[in-house]
Protein backbone atom coordinates (compact mmCIF):
# COMPACT_ATOMS: atom_id res chain seq x y z
CA UNK A 1 0.00 0.00 0.00
CA UNK A 2 1.52 3.45 -1.15
CA UNK A 3 0.83 6.66 0.56
CA UNK A 4 0.80 9.44 -1.67
CA UNK A 5 0.67 13.19 -1.03
CA UNK A 6 0.75 16.17 -3.57
CA UNK A 7 1.83 19.01 -1.59
CA UNK A 8 2.88 22.61 -2.39
CA UNK A 9 4.33 23.56 1.09
CA UNK A 10 3.21 27.37 0.06
CA UNK A 11 0.03 25.86 1.48
CA UNK A 12 -1.00 25.58 4.90
CA UNK A 13 -2.75 22.45 4.97
CA UNK A 14 -0.23 20.91 2.71
CA UNK A 15 2.40 21.39 5.52
CA UNK A 16 0.08 19.83 8.14
CA UNK A 17 -0.20 16.62 6.43
CA UNK A 18 3.25 16.56 5.73
CA UNK A 19 4.61 17.73 8.86
CA UNK A 20 2.55 15.03 10.63
CA UNK A 21 3.91 11.98 8.26
CA UNK A 22 7.34 13.32 8.95
CA UNK A 23 6.95 13.74 12.67
CA UNK A 24 5.26 10.65 12.70
CA UNK A 25 8.34 8.68 10.14
CA UNK A 26 5.54 7.68 8.12
CA UNK A 27 6.67 6.85 4.68
CA UNK A 28 5.25 8.68 1.98
CA UNK A 29 5.72 9.31 -1.63
CA UNK A 30 5.26 12.95 -2.17
CA UNK A 31 4.02 14.66 -5.62
CA UNK A 32 4.30 18.71 -5.90
CA UNK A 33 1.57 20.19 -7.42
CA UNK A 34 3.02 23.74 -8.36
CA UNK A 35 0.29 26.53 -7.14
CA UNK A 36 2.29 29.19 -7.91
CA UNK A 37 2.68 27.37 -11.82
CA UNK A 38 -1.21 26.70 -11.76
CA UNK A 39 -0.48 23.04 -11.71
CA UNK A 40 -3.18 22.10 -9.68
CA UNK A 41 -5.82 23.45 -11.98
CA UNK A 42 -4.17 21.44 -14.48
CA UNK A 43 -3.95 17.60 -16.16
CA UNK A 44 -2.85 15.31 -14.48
CA UNK A 45 -3.76 16.70 -10.91
CA UNK A 46 -7.50 17.65 -12.20
CA UNK A 47 -8.33 14.00 -12.91
CA UNK A 48 -6.45 13.15 -9.49
CA UNK A 49 -8.89 15.72 -7.80
CA UNK A 50 -12.15 17.25 -9.26
CA UNK A 51 -11.83 20.37 -7.21
CA UNK A 52 -8.14 20.92 -8.26
CA UNK A 53 -7.29 21.62 -4.68
CA UNK A 54 -4.18 20.49 -2.48
CA UNK A 55 -3.32 19.15 -0.65
CA UNK A 56 -5.27 15.38 -2.15
CA UNK A 57 -3.80 12.24 0.17
CA UNK A 58 -4.05 8.92 -1.80
CA UNK A 59 -3.57 5.50 0.78
CA UNK A 60 -3.79 2.94 -1.67
CA UNK A 61 -7.30 2.93 -2.86
CA UNK A 62 -8.46 5.67 -0.63
CA UNK A 63 -8.72 9.05 -2.21
CA UNK A 64 -9.02 12.19 0.60
CA UNK A 65 -9.51 15.63 -1.01
CA UNK A 66 -9.87 17.27 2.27
CA UNK A 67 -7.10 18.14 4.58
CA UNK A 68 -8.98 17.70 8.19
CA UNK A 69 -10.28 14.49 7.28
CA UNK A 70 -6.95 13.73 5.88
CA UNK A 71 -4.69 14.57 8.86
CA UNK A 72 -7.48 12.81 10.80
CA UNK A 73 -7.15 9.55 9.10
CA UNK A 74 -3.34 9.94 8.84
CA UNK A 75 -2.78 10.25 12.70
CA UNK A 76 -5.31 7.32 13.65
CA UNK A 77 -3.99 4.84 11.25
CA UNK A 78 -0.15 5.73 11.33
CA UNK A 79 0.65 6.89 14.43
CA UNK A 80 1.57 4.71 16.63
CA UNK A 81 2.04 6.90 20.04
CA UNK A 82 -1.83 7.90 19.68
CA UNK A 83 -0.72 11.26 20.72
CA UNK A 84 -1.76 13.47 17.54
CA UNK A 85 -5.51 12.29 17.63
CA UNK A 86 -6.12 10.61 20.67
CA UNK A 87 -8.84 8.06 21.00
CA UNK A 88 -10.43 9.13 24.45
CA UNK A 89 -13.60 10.21 22.96
CA UNK A 90 -13.92 13.76 25.56
CA UNK A 91 -10.23 14.53 24.17
CA UNK A 92 -10.74 13.95 20.73
CA UNK A 93 -14.14 16.05 20.66
CA UNK A 94 -11.86 19.05 21.33
CA UNK A 95 -9.44 18.52 18.64
CA UNK A 96 -12.54 17.94 16.45
CA UNK A 97 -13.83 21.60 17.71
CA UNK A 98 -11.05 23.29 16.87
CA UNK A 99 -10.82 21.18 13.00
CA UNK A 100 -14.63 22.81 12.80
CA UNK A 101 -14.41 26.25 14.27
CA UNK A 102 -11.39 27.02 12.41
CA UNK A 103 -12.96 26.79 8.80
CA UNK A 104 -14.28 29.61 9.01
CA UNK A 105 -12.32 31.27 11.51
CA UNK A 106 -8.14 31.03 11.38
CA UNK A 107 -8.53 29.80 8.06
CA UNK A 108 -10.77 31.87 6.50
CA UNK A 109 -8.62 35.19 7.66
CA UNK A 110 -5.77 34.08 7.14
CA UNK A 111 -5.76 33.59 4.29
CA UNK A 112 -7.76 36.80 3.45
CA UNK A 113 -4.84 38.51 4.76
CA UNK A 114 -2.25 36.32 2.70
CA UNK A 115 -4.52 36.46 -0.31
CA UNK A 116 -5.22 40.09 -0.81
CA UNK A 117 -1.84 41.23 1.00
CA UNK A 118 0.62 38.78 -1.26
CA UNK A 119 -0.77 36.97 -3.52
CA UNK A 120 -3.33 38.54 -5.39
CA UNK A 121 -1.36 41.63 -6.05
CA UNK A 122 1.49 39.48 -7.25
CA UNK A 123 -0.92 37.98 -10.19
CA UNK A 124 -2.33 41.59 -10.62
CA UNK A 125 0.86 43.40 -10.47
CA UNK A 126 -1.24 46.38 -8.43
CA UNK A 127 -1.13 47.35 -4.81
CA UNK A 128 -3.40 45.27 -2.50
CA UNK A 129 -6.32 46.51 -1.51
CA UNK A 130 -5.96 47.91 2.10
CA UNK A 131 -9.77 47.84 3.12
CA UNK A 132 -10.65 44.36 2.37
CA UNK A 133 -7.20 43.45 4.21
CA UNK A 134 -7.80 45.45 6.87
CA UNK A 135 -11.35 43.94 7.46
CA UNK A 136 -9.52 40.45 7.72
CA UNK A 137 -6.58 41.64 10.03
CA UNK A 138 -9.51 42.96 12.38
CA UNK A 139 -11.17 39.61 12.32
CA UNK A 140 -7.83 38.03 12.94
CA UNK A 141 -7.88 39.68 16.18
CA UNK A 142 -10.82 38.69 17.07
CA UNK A 143 -9.78 35.43 15.93
CA UNK A 144 -6.58 35.36 17.78
CA UNK A 145 -8.18 36.58 21.06
CA UNK A 146 -10.87 33.42 21.23
CA UNK A 147 -8.33 31.09 20.30
CA UNK A 148 -6.39 32.45 22.98
CA UNK A 149 -9.13 32.94 26.16
CA UNK A 150 -11.14 29.53 24.51
CA UNK A 151 -8.88 26.87 22.63
CA UNK A 152 -6.49 27.34 24.96
CA UNK A 153 -7.66 28.91 28.30
CA UNK A 154 -4.07 28.65 29.50
CA UNK A 155 -3.09 25.11 28.57
CA UNK A 156 0.37 24.95 26.57
CA UNK A 157 -1.87 23.08 23.83
CA UNK A 158 -5.60 22.81 22.71
CA UNK A 159 -6.07 19.54 24.57
CA UNK A 160 -3.92 20.30 27.83
CA UNK A 161 0.37 19.62 27.48
CA UNK A 162 0.76 17.55 24.47
CA UNK A 163 0.03 18.68 21.19
CA UNK A 164 -2.71 17.53 18.63
CA UNK A 165 -3.21 17.64 15.09
CA UNK A 166 -5.34 20.79 15.88
CA UNK A 167 -2.62 22.77 17.09
CA UNK A 168 -0.38 21.47 13.92
CA UNK A 169 -3.23 22.87 11.61
CA UNK A 170 -3.74 26.05 13.74
CA UNK A 171 0.07 26.58 13.66
CA UNK A 172 0.37 26.04 9.90
CA UNK A 173 -2.99 28.40 9.67
CA UNK A 174 -1.20 31.23 11.50
CA UNK A 175 2.15 31.25 10.36
CA UNK A 176 0.31 32.25 7.05
CA UNK A 177 -0.58 35.79 7.94
CA UNK A 178 2.35 36.06 9.80
CA UNK A 179 4.37 35.47 6.81
CA UNK A 180 2.46 38.31 5.20
CA UNK A 181 4.01 40.92 7.67
CA UNK A 182 0.63 40.94 9.94
CA UNK A 183 1.97 41.33 13.60
CA UNK A 184 0.41 38.42 15.76
CA UNK A 185 -0.53 38.49 19.35
CA UNK A 186 2.22 37.66 21.86
CA UNK A 187 0.14 34.62 23.13
CA UNK A 188 -0.12 33.73 19.80
CA UNK A 189 3.99 33.85 18.91
CA UNK A 190 4.32 31.64 22.32
CA UNK A 191 1.73 29.37 21.11
CA UNK A 192 3.88 28.74 17.81
CA UNK A 193 6.82 28.52 19.53
CA UNK A 194 5.71 25.78 21.61
CA UNK A 195 4.50 24.30 18.66
CA UNK A 196 7.57 24.76 16.53
CA UNK A 197 9.90 23.15 19.83
CA UNK A 198 7.84 20.05 19.85
CA UNK A 199 7.87 19.51 16.24
CA UNK A 200 11.65 20.20 15.96
CA UNK A 201 12.55 23.84 15.09
CA UNK A 202 14.41 22.38 12.04
CA UNK A 203 11.42 20.30 10.46
CA UNK A 204 9.16 23.32 11.20
CA UNK A 205 11.36 25.84 9.20
CA UNK A 206 12.09 23.54 6.37
CA UNK A 207 8.30 23.35 5.74
CA UNK A 208 7.59 26.70 6.23
CA UNK A 209 10.66 28.15 4.46
CA UNK A 210 9.04 28.34 1.04
CA UNK A 211 5.65 30.18 2.12
CA UNK A 212 8.24 32.66 3.80
CA UNK A 213 10.11 33.04 0.42
CA UNK A 214 6.80 34.03 -1.38
CA UNK A 215 5.76 36.37 0.96
CA UNK A 216 8.83 38.06 0.56
CA UNK A 217 8.77 37.97 -3.40
CA UNK A 218 11.21 35.10 -3.87
CA UNK A 219 10.20 31.12 -4.39
CA UNK B 1 -24.24 12.26 33.69
CA UNK B 2 -26.78 14.72 31.71
CA UNK B 3 -27.02 15.28 28.12
CA UNK B 4 -27.98 19.05 27.32
CA UNK B 5 -28.86 20.27 24.03
CA UNK B 6 -29.43 24.13 23.39
CA UNK B 7 -31.21 24.36 20.32
CA UNK B 8 -33.73 26.06 18.21
CA UNK B 9 -34.80 23.85 15.27
CA UNK B 10 -34.67 26.66 12.43
CA UNK B 11 -30.85 26.02 12.70
CA UNK B 12 -29.43 23.03 10.30
CA UNK B 13 -27.20 21.94 13.01
CA UNK B 14 -29.17 22.13 15.69
CA UNK B 15 -31.36 19.87 13.79
CA UNK B 16 -28.62 17.57 12.94
CA UNK B 17 -28.12 17.01 16.65
CA UNK B 18 -31.41 16.78 17.72
CA UNK B 19 -32.52 14.10 15.09
CA UNK B 20 -29.20 11.71 15.78
CA UNK B 21 -30.07 11.74 19.84
CA UNK B 22 -33.70 11.16 18.65
CA UNK B 23 -32.99 8.58 15.78
CA UNK B 24 -30.46 6.48 18.32
CA UNK B 25 -32.67 6.69 21.32
CA UNK B 26 -30.27 8.75 23.18
CA UNK B 27 -31.97 10.60 26.44
CA UNK B 28 -31.52 14.49 26.04
CA UNK B 29 -32.27 17.83 27.95
CA UNK B 30 -33.83 20.18 25.50
CA UNK B 31 -32.99 24.01 26.22
CA UNK B 32 -34.51 25.44 23.31
CA UNK B 33 -32.79 29.33 22.68
CA UNK B 34 -34.54 31.01 19.93
CA UNK B 35 -32.72 33.03 16.89
CA UNK B 36 -35.56 34.94 16.41
CA UNK B 37 -36.34 36.45 19.60
CA UNK B 38 -32.51 36.95 19.73
CA UNK B 39 -32.04 34.82 23.15
CA UNK B 40 -28.24 33.10 21.22
CA UNK B 41 -26.90 36.73 21.86
CA UNK B 42 -27.74 37.39 25.25
CA UNK B 43 -27.57 36.09 28.83
CA UNK B 44 -28.09 33.54 30.08
CA UNK B 45 -27.08 31.55 26.82
CA UNK B 46 -24.22 33.82 26.06
CA UNK B 47 -22.75 32.83 29.20
CA UNK B 48 -22.97 29.22 27.70
CA UNK B 49 -21.59 29.77 24.46
CA UNK B 50 -19.49 32.51 24.04
CA UNK B 51 -19.46 32.36 20.38
CA UNK B 52 -23.11 33.35 20.81
CA UNK B 53 -24.19 30.49 18.57
CA UNK B 54 -26.41 27.58 18.53
CA UNK B 55 -26.78 24.40 19.01
CA UNK B 56 -23.86 23.88 21.93
CA UNK B 57 -23.82 20.73 23.40
CA UNK B 58 -23.25 19.93 27.23
CA UNK B 59 -22.38 16.23 28.14
CA UNK B 60 -21.96 16.26 31.82
CA UNK B 61 -18.59 19.10 32.08
CA UNK B 62 -17.80 18.42 28.55
CA UNK B 63 -19.04 21.25 26.53
CA UNK B 64 -18.89 21.34 22.50
CA UNK B 65 -19.55 24.48 20.69
CA UNK B 66 -18.80 22.93 17.39
CA UNK B 67 -22.06 21.13 15.78
CA UNK B 68 -19.85 18.42 13.58
CA UNK B 69 -17.71 17.68 16.27
CA UNK B 70 -20.88 17.46 18.76
CA UNK B 71 -22.17 15.08 15.85
CA UNK B 72 -19.23 12.87 15.72
CA UNK B 73 -18.92 12.63 19.62
CA UNK B 74 -22.42 11.44 20.17
CA UNK B 75 -22.86 8.99 17.62
CA UNK B 76 -19.10 7.73 18.54
CA UNK B 77 -20.87 7.94 21.95
CA UNK B 78 -24.47 6.82 22.24
CA UNK B 79 -25.14 5.01 19.11
CA UNK B 80 -25.09 1.51 19.95
CA UNK B 81 -25.37 0.72 15.86
CA UNK B 82 -21.96 2.05 14.95
CA UNK B 83 -23.72 3.12 11.73
CA UNK B 84 -23.81 6.59 12.16
CA UNK B 85 -20.07 7.46 12.53
CA UNK B 86 -18.79 3.62 11.78
CA UNK B 87 -15.11 3.01 13.28
CA UNK B 88 -13.86 1.85 10.26
CA UNK B 89 -10.91 4.03 9.40
CA UNK B 90 -11.45 4.37 5.64
CA UNK B 91 -15.21 4.81 5.78
CA UNK B 92 -14.66 7.27 8.88
CA UNK B 93 -12.27 9.31 6.65
CA UNK B 94 -15.40 9.51 3.88
CA UNK B 95 -17.95 11.07 6.45
CA UNK B 96 -15.02 13.19 7.98
CA UNK B 97 -14.13 14.55 4.20
CA UNK B 98 -18.16 15.49 3.88
CA UNK B 99 -18.07 16.88 7.00
CA UNK B 100 -15.44 18.82 6.00
CA UNK B 101 -16.29 19.99 2.76
CA UNK B 102 -19.65 20.61 3.62
CA UNK B 103 -18.21 24.05 5.61
CA UNK B 104 -17.58 26.18 2.79
CA UNK B 105 -20.03 24.27 0.12
CA UNK B 106 -23.65 23.03 1.10
CA UNK B 107 -23.54 25.23 4.41
CA UNK B 108 -22.49 28.42 3.25
CA UNK B 109 -24.26 28.76 0.04
CA UNK B 110 -27.71 27.34 1.32
CA UNK B 111 -27.11 29.81 4.52
CA UNK B 112 -26.38 32.18 1.56
CA UNK B 113 -29.47 31.69 -0.19
CA UNK B 114 -31.80 30.95 3.09
CA UNK B 115 -30.36 34.17 5.08
CA UNK B 116 -30.66 36.86 2.01
CA UNK B 117 -33.95 35.41 0.90
CA UNK B 118 -36.02 35.38 3.75
CA UNK B 119 -34.34 36.30 7.13
CA UNK B 120 -32.15 39.68 6.11
CA UNK B 121 -35.30 41.03 3.75
CA UNK B 122 -37.62 40.08 7.08
CA UNK B 123 -35.13 41.98 9.94
CA UNK B 124 -34.84 45.04 7.37
CA UNK B 125 -38.79 44.76 6.20
CA UNK B 126 -36.62 45.75 2.82
CA UNK B 127 -36.71 43.21 -0.76
CA UNK B 128 -34.08 40.25 -1.04
CA UNK B 129 -31.21 41.74 -2.70
CA UNK B 130 -31.71 39.18 -6.01
CA UNK B 131 -27.66 39.97 -7.40
CA UNK B 132 -26.60 37.97 -3.98
CA UNK B 133 -29.05 35.57 -3.59
CA UNK B 134 -28.60 34.71 -7.34
CA UNK B 135 -24.99 33.73 -7.06
CA UNK B 136 -25.59 31.76 -3.57
CA UNK B 137 -27.99 29.92 -6.17
CA UNK B 138 -25.59 29.42 -8.86
CA UNK B 139 -23.02 28.14 -6.34
CA UNK B 140 -25.52 25.79 -5.00
CA UNK B 141 -26.06 24.69 -8.18
CA UNK B 142 -22.80 23.76 -8.40
CA UNK B 143 -22.39 22.24 -4.75
CA UNK B 144 -25.47 19.90 -6.38
CA UNK B 145 -23.54 18.79 -9.07
CA UNK B 146 -20.29 17.85 -6.86
CA UNK B 147 -22.43 16.04 -4.15
CA UNK B 148 -23.90 13.78 -6.74
CA UNK B 149 -20.77 13.01 -9.16
CA UNK B 150 -18.16 12.86 -6.34
CA UNK B 151 -19.85 12.29 -3.03
CA UNK B 152 -22.77 9.90 -3.82
CA UNK B 153 -21.35 8.74 -7.08
CA UNK B 154 -24.58 6.69 -7.86
CA UNK B 155 -24.47 5.30 -3.87
CA UNK B 156 -27.86 5.65 -2.08
CA UNK B 157 -26.00 7.38 0.61
CA UNK B 158 -22.30 8.72 1.28
CA UNK B 159 -20.39 6.47 2.47
CA UNK B 160 -22.56 3.68 0.66
CA UNK B 161 -26.25 1.61 1.71
CA UNK B 162 -26.41 3.26 5.21
CA UNK B 163 -26.61 6.79 6.16
CA UNK B 164 -24.64 8.13 8.82
CA UNK B 165 -23.84 11.18 10.47
CA UNK B 166 -22.58 13.28 6.72
CA UNK B 167 -25.63 12.01 5.30
CA UNK B 168 -27.64 13.46 8.18
CA UNK B 169 -25.73 16.73 7.98
CA UNK B 170 -26.11 16.92 4.48
CA UNK B 171 -29.69 16.67 4.31
CA UNK B 172 -30.38 19.42 6.92
CA UNK B 173 -28.70 22.06 4.89
CA UNK B 174 -29.70 21.38 1.94
CA UNK B 175 -33.51 21.27 3.26
CA UNK B 176 -32.40 25.26 3.98
CA UNK B 177 -32.58 26.66 0.32
CA UNK B 178 -35.50 24.57 -0.32
CA UNK B 179 -37.03 25.99 2.44
CA UNK B 180 -36.41 29.16 0.77
CA UNK B 181 -38.01 28.14 -2.36
CA UNK B 182 -34.60 27.13 -4.17
CA UNK B 183 -35.12 24.37 -6.95
CA UNK B 184 -32.83 21.93 -6.01
CA UNK B 185 -32.30 18.87 -8.67
CA UNK B 186 -33.84 15.64 -8.92
CA UNK B 187 -30.81 13.70 -7.83
CA UNK B 188 -31.00 15.91 -4.50
CA UNK B 189 -34.51 15.24 -3.92
CA UNK B 190 -34.28 11.74 -4.09
CA UNK B 191 -31.24 11.62 -1.28
CA UNK B 192 -33.63 13.75 0.65
CA UNK B 193 -36.25 11.63 0.10
CA UNK B 194 -33.76 8.35 0.92
CA UNK B 195 -32.56 10.18 4.35
CA UNK B 196 -36.18 10.99 5.38
CA UNK B 197 -37.46 6.96 4.96
CA UNK B 198 -34.32 6.16 7.01
CA UNK B 199 -35.04 8.51 9.51
CA UNK B 200 -38.87 8.15 9.05
CA UNK B 201 -41.01 10.58 8.15
CA UNK B 202 -43.06 11.57 10.76
CA UNK B 203 -39.77 12.67 12.69
CA UNK B 204 -37.98 14.10 9.74
CA UNK B 205 -41.01 16.34 9.52
CA UNK B 206 -41.40 17.49 12.42
CA UNK B 207 -37.86 18.79 12.63
CA UNK B 208 -38.49 20.59 9.31
CA UNK B 209 -41.49 21.98 10.15
CA UNK B 210 -40.00 25.67 12.24
CA UNK B 211 -37.91 26.21 9.14
CA UNK B 212 -40.44 25.11 6.60
CA UNK B 213 -43.13 27.67 8.68
CA UNK B 214 -40.03 30.26 9.31
CA UNK B 215 -39.59 30.88 5.27
CA UNK B 216 -43.52 30.72 4.84
CA UNK B 217 -43.56 33.90 7.11
CA UNK B 218 -45.25 32.43 10.00
CA UNK B 219 -43.24 31.29 12.87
Amino acid sequence: MVLTLYVDYVSQPARAVGILCKVTNTPFEEKTVSLVKGEHVQKPFSDVNPFKKIPAVKDGDLLILESCAAIRYLAAKYDGSGKWYPSDLAVRCKVDEYLDWQHANTRAHGVGIYFNKILLPAMKKTEPDMEVVSKHEKEMARVEEQFASYFLASKPFITGDSPTIADLVAAVELEQPKAAGYKLAKATEEFLARVRDEIGAELYDEMHGPVRALAKGGE
